[in-house]
């Protein structure tokens, strides 16, 4: 599984640089200190602790490290549209299992797109060496229950999966719902690599700072591997995130960004809520996935080329750009080509804005009335 | 030869990322500013400039891009040790061409280390893909000559080779030495891609801010791929970095800087001379070669375990550092398992200190005349 050091016989050389390339000790301490309580264990900051330029170049490095020819990842639909390239780019085949959204019910939430775990047996294989879980999830904004997570847990164990926990959105979840991390069910920390984000936690993904925390024989290959890609993340920024997280309890500053978000989360639902559209409430994220199947346009609205030939949801999301002015993603572009017509159906709105911004678009969005197919 | 793209058909959604992705637009245009003189050429902040998450990553990019398993990628030796794992992670083959040092002369200078024009031809087979300069070179400290690049050139022509001139040490050229770019060569700007370093340019590493530049056909796929890996380079050191380009030369910051470096360089130079030392003057970079072949130790001097086996300069450089109390790189360590024997005659002397640790570094280094072998 390690190919991390596949390189020339250097091990001294290497093992002295790579005292740098885990990250500023000082800001590993502070990890350490933030996440100690949350993983219920002593982290061992030489050895579980490793910063990265952002989570991207984090997961890029682990599929680096632990990716062989043909190796295949499961990710479940719709997924964070960086993991495809990062996973092909090392070799790897990307598996998809969908999440399946309640269509009967006017108003989901994000607890109601659901695994179908028959499906997810089916497409493990002996290629089978990684899955990737996303909680809370972008796009759906879902966040896994203990008793979804503990039935991955049972096929990770019982085919020997290693298991990439992105967590990045873990300070933004709504509505006292509990956010379980995968690496501290039991048996699993030894197959799991949890994923953080500066960027995702202080809104600040400018600063391309994030972290893995994860048993030895995961790190180790992932440190060889960022070290050659990156060589360290950047020390200033680091320390900055570093200073952040060792205030931020005393500041309350996670509560009070919390609160902030779903101020601005209601904004956007509310206004959903006027025009009468069902949406899926999100427990967790900055993301709301607004049903647009009822969304109409004139036959001959010109679309351009690049939105010819895509998923339903392309022209919807154009459409509303052009004409209501506020911009939303298509969601079956979370979704492999066979599964695009789950992804169709919905538009992706985010709400990682101020309230003034929020309360502009959500006026702006009123405008849909006149667009939509009354049933 | 493009791979950059091999992503599932988004290019629309990819193609809009790609504009942050890219670097700052005010950042690109400082850089366009500082070098379209360099390059005698208007440079296209959209197609033709990139920055990066530092050199390293820039050129871990460009490799991602354009290797496709088995491509050979040539190298002068020793070389950046860097190099080497970021070819052999994404499939490329290394194929080494070592610069012969002149042995005969008490005093030799970086210019004395050469190149075998028929060597090199003699590496070139159907799989080279690419071939590395690197000038100012590190650990030598050679400023590769117009007629040395000349005769790159021609069979860089003759070969279809795609050319990565790494150029980080550019602000470090000593002694009124030209610095000769090698897109600026006829007809070598379409495959080449300049590699830049705000780390080294304004001894600021752990920015990790780098950038490339060179024609769309590299730039193009190389976005592609760095967009995958760290998504963009942090913005706030970008920032910086541009900041600092901008006002270099009004400031005179670079030949400050390089007279600063000279003193620095020749404090330890004069203690290798008053020592009879030979060594190798550095026309670029703040590196020297030391001649340790002359260092001797007791037979039984104990060496560490990691130690033993590897080249004689393993032993030099520790025996130097625990005796002596100055470390530097053993030179073996930049050339492949065949070449160890020219390598293991110096070992890397770094000067990127400031002036009085370098005069306590040469008080220490007077006390190497105990372990002298005399002729
Ligand atoms: C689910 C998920 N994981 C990872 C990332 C990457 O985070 P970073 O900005 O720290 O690289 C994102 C960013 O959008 C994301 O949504
Ligand atoms: C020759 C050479 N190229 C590239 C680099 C990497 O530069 P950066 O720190 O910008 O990644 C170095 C750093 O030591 C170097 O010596």
């Amino acid at each position: 599984m390690d190919k991390g050091c596949r390189y020339r016989g250097s091990r001294d050389r290497c093992c002295q640089s790579l005292f740098t390339s885990k990250g500023k000790t000082s800001s590993r301490q502070a990890l350490k200190n933030y996440y100690t309580p949350h993983f219920g264990r002593d982290l061992d900051i030489e050895k579980e602790i490793l910063i990265t330029s952002g989570a991207n170049e984090g997961q890029y490095s682990v599929f680096v490290a632990f990716l062989e020819q043909g190796d295949e990842v499961i990710m479940f639909e719709p997924f964070f549209d960086q993991y495809l390239p990062s996973v092909t780019f090392n070799g790897g085949k990307p598996v998809y299992v969908p999440l399946h959204p309640k269509l009967s019910a006017d108003k989901i939430s994000s607890d109601d797109w659901k695994i179908d775990f028959d499906e997810l047996r089916r497409a493990i294989t002996p290629r089978s060496k990684m899955i990737i879980i996303n909680t809370p999830h972008n796009p759906v904004g879902k966040v896994f229950t203990r008793k979804e997570l503990e039935s991955i847990a049972a096929l990770a164990e019982e085919f020997n999966l290693l298991v990439m926990c992105d967590e990045v959105y873990e300070t933004l979840v709504y509505d006292k719902k509990e956010h379980v991390r995968f690496a501290t069910l039991p048996g699993m920390w030894d197959r799991t690599v949890t994923v953080g984000s500066a960027g995702k936690m202080f809104a600040a993904t400018g600063w391309r700072v994030g972290w893995l925390i994860g048993p030895e024989s995961i790190i180790k290959p992932t440190l060889a591997a960022t070290t050659r890609i990156v060589f360290c993340s950047n020390s200033p920024l680091q320390e900055a995130a570093a200073a952040g997280i060792e205030e931020a309890n005393d500041r309350k500053f996670f509560v009070n960004q919390l609160s902030e978000y779903q101020e601005r989360r209601d904004i956007l639902t509310a206004c959903f809520d006027k025009l009468g559209l069902s949406y899926t409430h999100p427990e967790g994220t900055y993301f709301i996935l607004l049903d647009i199947s009822t969304v109409t346009w004139p036959d001959n609205y010109p679309f351009p080329e690049s939105v010819e030939g895509r998923g339903r949801d392309f022209k919807a999301c154009w459409f509303i750009a052009m004409e209501i002015g506020v911009s939303s993603i298509p969601v079956s572009e979370f979704y492999c080509e066979e599964h695009v017509s789950i992804g169709e159906r919905y538009a992706r709105f985010a709400f990682c804005k101020d309230v003034d911004t929020l309360k502009h678009a959500a006026q702006r969005l009123a405008g849909l009335s006149k667009h939509l197919a009354r049933s």
